[in-house]
């Protein structure tokens, strides 16, 4: 069986997330999308809403499961039983840091290897602090985020739907 | 069963190349090295010179198989029963045409995906035309290709081995 | 009255280069699309095709002027007594070979200037030569160029509508 | 009447701000350049010394209006009434975020576009952030800014002028 | 005699800078490492701490000196009586903030100029930021770093050799 | 005595090859500029007009030799008993190209080393193809090129200085 992890900060979860778990899902028997748990940074959301907000927008999919992890990416990946890490490509500023990171992790664990799908053209320009300042500002984050999302992030920011400056 | 389909040139196969078709046949139950045979391009080798050098040189993996395609890759993939592309990343430029390429490939096929791995950094640098310019050129060209396509490649000089200017 | 020059090659127009027509037409009194008539290249259609496709594609709007030039495009946009010469940006690498014209450009002509706009998300994939390649392999070219273009790229491969590989 | 906004943090206008503010005035009708009053970052000047810096870098062009804005830039530029938002591009990272942006506000703001210009080069080097730095370590800014900036830089940093380090 | 400084933060000196260093000086009479004391960072070592890691991983090159400073680049590399500032160049995104470097510090200081080497193959995804998280996470730093560096960055997050996680 | 190799083409040579030259005789003892003798291209000039036009626009210079080479630039650079590589980086297009080029020549030879200089901001737009293009069109390249080197454009051209369209 073929696993993969998915890793990221989902703080919230886009519709380009979903796309890339989407597209995964296809390609592999299963996906874990992985919520790295940084403390250093000051999230909008808290790990628990941040799996909340995954687990529904995925709820249509049944070879993906959600989880947290602190720690090095390469340390879960080994617990989770998988081989391979997951990545979008949105940009090449995006690209050199992955690049960085692979050749990284390859060096720590040469048994991992990180596959690159490059972001659908919907959403290539799409990235969580983008949306997170529209949602600040009180711009329409509907065509962001999934559905539910939106909604949470309107709650964070004390918005009522269609109430937009 | 996932099939994944690595096409490109190989003209002649690079150890860079063989880096990607080894880690591929760990992460996909099947490989397909599909040589494009472009007519409009004279390259050094023939066609069927070119599934020789990859045969000998991928020998020792038991879930690769060779092949040659004109036309459209899209229609070689779905011909192939694969679901994935596999295409490795050397650099920025690289970067920009393959994205180009995945994006195109989607509209005319959405079934199919195209996945990257980065060319480990040992062979970060190479190109098979670099490595036709050394040869042509004389250089010693036995640190970039599997030992079988470098004689290959002498032969076409008609250069003795150890006898590099 | 703001005058701008749309120079390219346009063999054929794709809905990239309609894009672009459409929205700097919004922002300039007159845009002339001016065809590069370079003679060291073979190109796929005549200019007076090339002409007649962008003629057709622009017949919706009422300030597009097409006319085809030799010679260094700056004296053309001073002999349309223009301002600005407008591009598409797409890429990184048409990024960089773009900024050397403008510079070049404003070189020698130091009354003009070059505006840039991005080709929407829907349209970065799309170049001219990549669809003349889709075109001459027997792949579906409707959804990248405007109908009439589409139809000429069938005729000069001898392709019937639908009968793709 | 074409109208563009031309956005930006301003902090202080550099002589990269001011050459492309003179080239947006020869190119639009009117040109409104829209200061960022973001409260999160701690600015070196507060938003009235960045009018007044400005204002007096650009008193000797006619089309030319100052304003600070709070909250999205599309709103803003609607409520000038602009259909045009202007960008400088300076290099490759620039250009990834700026494109980024373009399609966000397209996405929210269809009726807007964004415009780019090539930074002048000799001032393709410029960033406030460095001449902040320089200005703070005692380097000479006046072959960065204008005078008037220069001067009030200085007063920051209690420098007299020509006691460079 | 040509000199030459290689500036940076090296917090902490990691295997690729000591490349760069080693081939710098092959090329230079004397070369001069220039740690750059910013007080507004905090970094994980001290300038004294550096100073000494340094100059231990150096002790097999006799033309290199090990010193710090503050203020601007420029001014240090004139108080050297050096003419070359050096730089290693790992990846695009490196390469254009080196190349605004480059160029404000010839305009600040005609008679310097700034030579780039490319960082070797082996070392080019490492920085020394990477270094310190994983050092922090508890993985294994001694394929990254000079071995005293290495005992001195677990001291520092107080993990004995061999027991990483 | 630390002696550098500046390779290239020069067809023909331009101001931002003499920017280059002129630094790198500053740095280096010696600097060896070598044309590129590569028969598959067809040149605007000959080996010895490129030779010609080197030496009367660095004839102010008393460190500088001309030469031409056939074969691999390793081996020429060994045997001009050179250390060094010089190269100038004028865009990311360039820098990835220069990086493989610097990568593939430390493999072939361990004990030579590639340095980079970024051309000056002025000439940073400028390539011998455009100032050939330019000269054919007609165009003024007095601004791009040494005096002689203009002249002699304009000889193979046959036209005649101040006859621009």
């Amino acid at each position: 069986m073929k696993k993969a992890v998915y890793p990221g900060t989902f703080d919230p979860v886009t519709l380009g997330h979903l796309d890339i778990i989407e597209r995964s899902s296809k390609i592999f028997d299963q996906v874990i999308v992985g919520i790295l748990a940084n403390q250093s940074k000051t999230p909008l959301f808290t790990v628990a809403e941040r799996i909340d907000m995954l687990q529904r927008s995925t709820s249509h999919l049944d070879n993906i499961e959600i989880a947290s992890f602190e720690g090095l990416l390469v340390d879960f990946v080994k617990q989770c039983d998988a081989q391979v890490i997951i990545r979008g490509l949105r940009a090449i500023t995006d690209f050199e840091y992955e690049i960085q990171m692979a050749h990284t992790n390859r060096i720590m664990a040469p048994d991992l290897d990180t596959l690159f799908l490059t972001t659908s053209l919907n959403y290539a320009y799409l990235s969580s602090s983008t949306v997170r300042e529209v949602g600040m500002l009180g711009g329409n984050i509907d065509i962001f985020l999934p559905p539910y999302a939106a909604d949470k992030v309107r709650e964070k920011y004390k918005i009522a739907k269609g109430e937009y400056l």
